[in-house]
C-alpha cells in the first residue's frame, strides 16, 4: 500500500518512506498477496515453533534445579547463551551458503560480510540496549517483589507500540490500541493467580527512585525490540548476517559486563562454566533457540507478534497443565486467557 | 433508519416492523435528530439517578441491620417494595394527570385506563418473571456460596442480548459482542477481589441439578427484563399507566407467593410488617425507586444500558469509597473497571 510516498507494509503494517513514488500497478499487487499469504504461513510457522520452545521451558528449568536451587551464577547464563545464539548463527550461515544457488552473491564471501557489517552497525544499539537490560532485571528485584515484576513487565507491550508509532511510523486504529491495553489486562488477570494470597496490592512501599526504575525497566528491552526490528527491516541484508552480528555484539556486551563484575565484586563472579551440567545446557540452547526465533519474528512478523506468540504459549502451558497434570484451571486463568482471546480478534481487524 | 421495510430506531437500535414502507423524509431525519439529542439527555439522567439510587443502597442496608442481622423476613421485603411501586406510580400518574393540557386524553378517565389494561396484560408476563425470579434467589444459594452467585448473574448480560436479538430483533456487530462479553468479565474480575482467599475456584460441588438451576436463575430475570422492554415499548400507552399494570400484577403475585409460603410452612411467615424500622423503609423506598426508574430505562432506553448503568455505579461506589473511606483499589478492581471501561467504548461504536 502506498500513501502520500510513504509504503505501508500489508504484511507487517510497517510504514517506510518510498525512494520515490511510483504507480502501483495491478501484476504489483498480485505478487504482493502472494508474498502476504507466504508471510502468513512464516508467521503461523513462527508463532507454532515459540509456543513450543516456551512449552518447554518450564520443564528445562525444573531439570535444571538441584535440590530446588540454580548451582549456576546467573549472569553466566546471560553470556553462555549469547555465545550459544553465536553458534547458531554460524551453523545457519554456513548451510545457507551451502544451499546459494550459482550467480547469488556468495554470502560466506569477504566482501559480502564487510559490506554487511558496515550496514548493519546499527544492531550494536539493540545489543547493547538487551545487555542493559539483563542487569535491570536483577536490580527489579531489589525494589519490588517478582510477582510485581512480572506485572510489571506487561506495561511493555503498551510501550512498544508507542515507540512503533514513532519509530517505525506504524498506525494503530483506536479498536488496536483497545486490544493492546486488554492484552496487558488479560495477561495481569492470569498473573494475578500467582500471587500470593491477600497480596493483589504492590507488595513493597513504592518509592520515587521505583518509579524511575520501573519506567527504565520497561522502556529499555521494549526499545531494543523495536530498535532491533527496525535495524532488521531497514537493511536488506541476509537474516544469517544479521543473527551473526546481532549475536556477536550481544557476547560482546555480556563478557564486557561479565568482566565489569568481576573487577568490582571479586574473581569468583568470573568462572562462568562453574554449577552447569546438562540439563542447563539444554535450558540455554532453548534460551539460544527462542532468541534467533524472535530475529525471524523482527525481520519477517514485528514485535506485537512476538508478544502475543508468548501470551498464546504461556495458555497453552496452562491448559495443557490442566489436561495433563490435573491442575485446575481457575477463574482468573478464565478470565484473562477470554480477555487476550478478544484482543487478538481486535488487534487483528483491519485500520478503517 | 428503515431497511426492508423494517424499521429501526436511532435511539435504542431496535427494531420493529414498519406498518408500511414510506419514504423518509429530509424534515422527518430532523424530527428524529432532535429526539435523539432528547433521549441521550434522558439516558444521562437515567444513568445518574440510577448511579445515586444504587450508591444510596449499601448504606441503607447497613443502617437496616440490628446488630449485624436482619429482623424483618426477606419474603416481605419483595412485597413491600412492590407494594411502594404501586404508590409511587399512582402518585406519578395524578401528578402527570395534572398536568395535562386540554384536549389531550384524559389519564384517569375510566376508559383510557380500560384499554390501557387491556393493552398491556402482557406486563403481567415480565411481572410474573420477576416474582418467580425473587424465589430463585433462595434456592440458588442452597447450590452455590454468595459470590459465586454473585459471579453468574453476571452471565445475564449475554443471555440479555441474546434475547434482545431474537425478541427485540435487535442487531449487534462483532465488537459489540465482544464488548458485552467485556463488561461480563470486567465486572468478574472486580468481583473475584470479594471472593475469599483460595476460593477462586467454584466454592461447592457442581451437580447437574445445579447446571440447571444455573440455567434458569440466568434466563428467568433476563427474560423478564427483555419481555418487559418489549411490553414497555410496543404499546404507546402512557409510562405512568404502564408502571400501576406492572407494579400491580408485581404486588399481586408476591402476594400469592407469600401466600403459599404461609399455606406450607405456617402462617408465622404471613407477617410481613415483622421487624421492619424507619430504616428498611427508607431501604425498600429505594428498591421501589430502582425499580421505576428501570421501567424508563426499558421505555426509553433499554436493558443493556440499565446493565452498564448499575457497573459504573458500583465502579463510583468503589471510587468514592476509596477516596472518602480510604479503602485501597486492588488490581483486580483496576483492572476490571479499565475491560469496563473499554467494554463502554466498543459497545457504543456504530454498527458498519
Amino acid at each position: 500500500m502506498q500513501r502520500n510516498g510513504v509504503m505501508e507494509c500489508t504484511a507487517c503494517r510497517s510504514r517506510l518512506v518510498a525512494p520515490s513514488p511510483r504507480s502501483v500497478s495491478r501484476a504489483y499487487d498480485k505478487h504482493h498477496n502472494k508474498i502476504t499469504s507466504k508471510f502468513r504461513a512464516l508467521k503461523f510457522l513462527l508463532v507454532v515453533g515459540d509456543c513450543m520452545l516456551v512449552g518447554l521451558q518450564p520443564i528445562l528449568v525444573f531439570m535444571s534445579k538441584v535440590d530446588g536451587k540454580f548451582q549456576f551464577s546467573p549472569i553466566s547464563v546471560n553470556f553462555l547463551t549469547e555465545v550459544a545464539k553465536v553458534i547458531f548463527a554460524i551453523v545457519m550461515l554456513v548451510i545457507q551458503s551451502r544451499k546459494q544457488k550459482a550467480g547469488e552473491k556468495p554470502l560466506l564471501a569477504r566482501s559480502t560480510l564487510i559490506q554487511a557489517a558496515r550496514n548493519n552497525v546499527l544492531l550494536a544499539v539493540p545489543a547493547l540496549l538487551y545487555a542493559i537490560n539483563n542487569y535491570l532485571k536483577f536490580i527489579m528485584q531489589l525494589y519490588f517483589n517478582p510477582s510485581t515484576v512480572k506485572m510489571l513487565s506487561n506495561l511493555k507491550v503498551l510501550v512498544i507500540a508507542v515507540l512503533l508509532k514513532f519509530i517505525m511510523r506504524r498506525r494503530f486504529s483506536v479498536i488496536q490500541w483497545e486490544a493492546l491495553a486488554l492484552l496487558l489486562i488479560g495477561i495481569s488477570i492470569n498473573q494475578l493467580r500467582t500471587a500470593p494470597a491477600g497480596d493483589t496490592a504492590f507488595g513493597l512501599p513504592i518509592t520515587a527512585i521505583a518509579y524511575i526504575y520501573t519506567l527504565i525497566f520497561v522502556t529499555v528491552p521494549s526499545l531494543a525490540s523495536v530498535y532491533n526490528e527496525y535495524a532488521m527491516k531497514s537493511q536488506d541484508t541476509s537474516i544469517y548476517l544479521q543473527n551473526l552480528f546481532l549475536y556477536g555484539y550481544g557476547a560482546i556486551f555480556n563478557f564486557l559486563g561479565i568482566l565489569g563484575t568481576a573487577l568490582f565484586q571479586g574473581p569468583e563472579n568470573f568462572n562462568i562454566l562453574q554449577g552447569h551440567s546438562r540439563a542447563t545446557m539444554f535450558l540455554i540452547c532453548n534460551n539460544a533457540a527462542q532468541g534467533i526465533l524472535s530475529s525471524f519474528f523482527f525481520k519477517y512478523a514485528d514485535t506485537i507478534l512476538k508478544k502475543y506468540s508468548s501470551t498464546v504459549a504461556t495458555i497453552f502451558t496452562g491448559l495443557a497443565s490442566a489436561a495433563f497434570l490435573g491442575h485446575t484451571l481457575t477463574i482468573n486463568f478464565l478470565l484473562g486467557i477470554s480477555v487476550v482471546f478478544i484482543s487478538m480478534h481486535q488487534v487483528s481487524l483491519p485500520i478503517s
